[in-house]
């Protein structure tokens, strides 16, 4: 395959690491990266040591608010972000301020086999609404998020048809997890004829803490039972505070709205319904409070019934687990790109074809 | 993608298997099927019920000699092979006697997306020659093979360029080792930016105990240090047996000359020398005498060193774990070769672009 170039929405926490980690990426040049404040652009291959440190301490600290778990709100905030100036990435001498940097990168879509939607979901459809933009705007190419709700994917799907007519691969979930774990678990599935359950467990310590992480906490106060996304929403911070406290700093998270289970169903690995997501976040410490786990157990094409295990050591951080296989994903979807496989994918999609 | 055609050279374990387990996968219709008396080609979709049961008794007792390690010779000899009339696959009601089978699948290759090479490698270079003859029919298509021996695969690799005019894209070692094996190494490097090492420790258990599988053993034998492929084959049964004997029937190999190491480094994952194989043979058990693990030990971009690890359920038989995943990437072999990619690639290669 051919070089590959792309460009990143955002350059908070996932926008920084993808950079960060397309560096040590054969083939992978970075050529445009914006936020809200403005754009950089260089078909060379952006400098992104000069990037990076330039704006180090000008991260336009977004909060996501996809209502993302634990696993993809950490790496969306968790260890680059710091406070400064409000400039953005227009501290950096390869960026420009704009007035429209997402139409900018548009523009230049011809020269940009791939973009990553790292950017803040504030309303549940921003993803999908900028997706709409590339559409209108004849963009043709790989589109790629890491977000996790299965609701922002039925949006998505929506929209198949619109990207199939334009030319776009969008490849939806190719973080953490969804991501790497379900990609795990189509993997781990091709020793049975049927699987019966896909378990999905993760642990994610914060780094920095919880005073850093509020908008990660807050997302995913969103997923235990007696609240939900609006509720978690319009908490003010000393109530989320109280939360916290009232678990210890450790949460627990059972029966997760994670899009692991349509993805899932969508590669043809198993029914949505067998797919189960959980896990535990711990604010107040680096360490993972439990090792993130996959186990898929099915049946053999001589009858048994086993159960295969995918698990990531406890020393990667959720940065390192979400963006080595976004980058990864996004190689992949170039491919089916070129080869002219248009629509919205999923991660366990991409593998082989199972 | 639209459904996918393919044929089996060979009829022994691997081949009947791989008709057995393609009946549970979608979009994926067998539709040529030989071994050395005959042939059945039917491009509405071969019986495999039918071929299965009438040729049960006469299976081809062929050894095979690639110097398969416990876990791919187990998958070739296990549980199926059985004694009988040495009518081979004509002894279906679809097949016919023919004097070239080969041949004759090569002329009718225009209706067959790829080529499953089932077959023994009672020399090195058999499956690089049938190859060959491939390449001589004109076919242009997948041939893939579920091989482990590196120096095989250094055969094929000096048949890229052959197989690129020819328009076919051969994936070599795609059963469970290297195959699912590597592919799970691919995997979990992802949340590395540097893989220091790739440890595959397989178990295996053999259902029919070794009496049935005198040739498997043979071949493992070969993998020990005192051994190597020609003074293994030139054994006696009774040299054989004694050997067993000697290890009380469980034999345990270390740093096999196993193709994971060369299909990984192909991949881009890691140096070969980095990847170590081995693993424990039990011919005397069911159970297997050791979980089938690999570990991926790796530094994050944030300079962590961890390990993942992915492990097989000691309930899966090697026989699940090679046939499932041979298909699967069969499919994704068809899936290059639509979009032009032609030449020989490894199992690893065929994951998301990692």
């Amino acid at each position: 395959m051919d070089d590959v170039t792309f460009a990143v929405l955002g350059t908070g926490g996932i926008g920084r690491r993808a950079l960060e980690v397309s560096q040590h990426k054969d083939h992978l040049t970075p050529v445009a990266a914006c936020d809200r404040h403005g754009v950089a652009i260089d078909f060379d291959g952006l400098d992104v040591d000069e990037l990076l440190a330039a704006t180090e301490g000008n991260i336009d600290n977004e909060v996501a608010t996809d209502g993302g778990t634990g696993t993809a709100a950490a790496e969306s905030e968790g260890g680059v972000k710091q406070h400064g100036e409000d400039r953005g990435v227009v501290a950096s001498e390869q960026a420009r301020p704009s007035e429209d940097p997402i139409q900018e990168i548009i523009d230049h879509g011809d020269g940009i086999d791939a973009v990553l939607l790292a950017l803040p979901n504030y309303e549940h459809d921003f993803i999908p609404r900028t997706a709409d933009r590339f559409v209108e705007g004849g963009y043709s190419g790989v589109l790629i998020d890491v977000l996790k709700r299965s609701r922002v994917i039925e949006m998505l799907d929506e929209r198949s048809e619109a990207f199939e007519d334009a030319g776009i691969t969008f490849i939806c979930g190719a973080g953490a997890t969804p991501g790497l774990l379900t990609g795990a678990a189509a993997l781990a599935a091709q020793s049975f004829v049927e699987v019966e359950s896909v378990d999905i467990w993760w642990g994610v310590g914060l780094k920095s803490g919880y005073e850093d992480n509020r908008g990660t906490v807050r997302e995913d106060i969103a997923h235990l039972p007696e609240y939900d996304i609006e509720t978690a929403r319009e908490m003010s911070d000393e109530e989320i505070e109280a939360v916290i406290d009232d678990h210890d700093g450790v949460i627990e998270f059972e029966d997760m709205e994670h899009a692991d289970d349509v993805l899932l169903e969508r590669a043809g690995i198993c029914d949505a319904e067998d797919v189960e997501v959980g896990g535990i976040l711990d604010v107040r410490s680096d360490e993972k409070p439990t090792t993130t786990t996959v186990r898929v157990t099915g049946r053999t094409f001589d009858g048994e019934t086993a159960t295969n295990t995918f698990q990531l050591g406890d020393e990667t951080s959720m940065e390192a687990n979400v963006n080595g296989p976004a980058l990864g994903y996004l190689k992949a979807g170039v491919r089916r790109n070129r080869a002219g496989e248009y629509g919205v994918f999923g991660p366990a999609e991409l593998m082989p074809g199972f």
